[in-house]
């Protein structure tokens, strides 16, 4: 419980900078004129999703990785908020009519109910794009290291049509056909696994981690994604909705195939414990000191929201 | 009339290797086991409107200020298939039902009638992703030569919220407002403007053009999306929609502001020619031999389609 306390402090250091970052860096240097209708509009929109309190766990992953190997944190910054950036703009799109169809995120009407279909989308496209200004203004400002190029490569790659895309369209594909548990973590894998993956080694490689480590990282990526998206199928069946900020039983209403509902509540409990158990053997094999990973193996194994 | 021909026939050029090398590209890089279904399906739909043949105005733009200024083709290309994709995913999500609801484009049923809304929204987002990804792998590439990163951060500035999508933005929340001209050329020059400028200026930089020749582009490109709109704006209205391969008096029947709208059509050709002439002018100042550009400015402003 100790570790568990000691991620949702990191979580909470991380959300006020954050918040405040994010904040001034859309304000400033992406809508130099504010009191255009249309830039407050759009930058509304996107602040609206970025600040509505999220778990921050892929900014914290990058962030910690980079740190644990001992790259400079300052540098890293950029980074970590284009992951977040690109994480959200994925929910805000999941969430559309076309899509999921979701009104509550985060326990605060859907970006779509705010602003409208129209404006959500290009908000979406808008934090995308964002994502990628930021990483390749910090590659310029510092030219001649090609981690940072490196970084942005496995960050764009995982959100991508090979990536994150290419298992929201398995996903949204899968819903009423037959899918069996290698389907179902073939789009987990891709929908969740490849962009809590990409903060990982991404942080690795900004902190300087040699290419052993990275692939180490790249499998410990892997299997955290698969924890992270097994607990969320169960919080959507035995979850609070107050403490989970968004609808539950979305998934049984959209007849979404689960692990819960592939082989039931507690076989879906102890394969979190076998993968959390795994998980914490494979981080001991790493070169860095593994608490900040092992608490969020316990964390994310934990979770109730 | 030699001139116009001579911009068709790099058109069909650029169009034939443009075909091939992006149906490449999209079928083995990106998509590596193409007999998954949903790596089918977000392939196919992300081709289909890349292929749906475009006037590929952008990137034959980026290529040859490329080659005007003395670089190198063949590295070339992936930023002018990068600024293809960016036009192309905002042509489908412009063209979603939330926002102007067309059902034709280049002449073939819009993305979201072929593929479905959500796939199209997923589509749109896998074009902008690949798009940044392209362009950071040739970074990597030519890693140690900050042209490259210079041109992607050009392009992605462009395309972003303070770019194009603020375009979109001001263009939806406009329609029955009361616009002006000025407020029209604000909508124009973020919509249209900013990417091919973008294009010019990336392709400017790629070659080795200098900070004086890079700003004259800037202006350049700036009246050539301007240029641009307007002749869109007025084929709305008098063109052929056989010709044109996409639906006229879209704007008449959304309301939408435009320059024969607002000052007729008669007073909208002269403003064409006034402008094509002020464009012919600057091109003269460039260090770079001038046919190109003219030809362009003659093709833009004289285009049927």
């Amino acid at each position: 419980m100790i570790n568990d306390r000691a991620v949702k402090q990191a979580i909470q250091t991380i959300e006020q900078s954050f918040s405040e970052s994010i904040h001034a860096l859309i304000r400033t240097t992406s809508f130099p004129e504010i009191e255009e209708p249309s830039r407050k509009l759009i930058s509304d929109a996107m602040l609206y999703s970025l600040n509505a309190g999220g778990k921050r766990i892929r900014p914290m992953m990058l962030l910690e990785m980079a740190r644990a190997y001992g790259g400079e944190i300052s540098k890293t910054e950029p980074f970590a908020m284009a992951i977040e950036m690109i994480h959200t703009y994925s929910l805000v799109h999941d969430d559309l009519p076309s899509m999921d169809d979701d009104d509550l995120r985060r326990g605060k009407p859907t970006n779509h109910v705010v602003f409208g279909e129209d404006i959500a989308i290009l908000a979406g496209d808008g934090l995308l794009n964002l994502a990628s200004e930021l990483m390749i203004q910090s590659a310029i400002e510092n030219a001649g290291d090609i981690k940072y190029l490196r970084a942005m490569h496995e960050i764009m790659g995982a959100s991508g049509a090979n990536g994150m895309i290419l298992g929201q369209v398995a996903d949204i594909k899968s819903s009423d056909a037959t899918v069996d548990l290698e389907r179902l973590d073939f789009i987990n894998g891709y929908k969740t696994g490849k962009l809590l993956t990409a903060a990982l080694v991404a942080g690795g490689i900004l902190g300087g981690a040699d290419d052993e480590e990275v692939e180490k990282l790249r499998s410990i990526g892997k299997d955290m994604g698969h924890l992270f998206q097994i607990v969320d199928d169960l919080l959507d069946v035995v979850g609070d909705e107050t403490k989970l900020g968004k609808r539950t039983q979305i998934d049984s209403k959209n007849l979404k195939i689960t692990y819960p509902g592939l082989i039931g509540i507690e076989a879906t409990r102890a394969k979190i414990t076998e993968i959390a158990n795994r998980l914490k053997d494979r981080i001991h094999t790493l070169r860095i000191e593994p608490t900040f990973l092992v608490s969020l193996v316990d964390f994310l194994a934990d979770r109730d929201f």
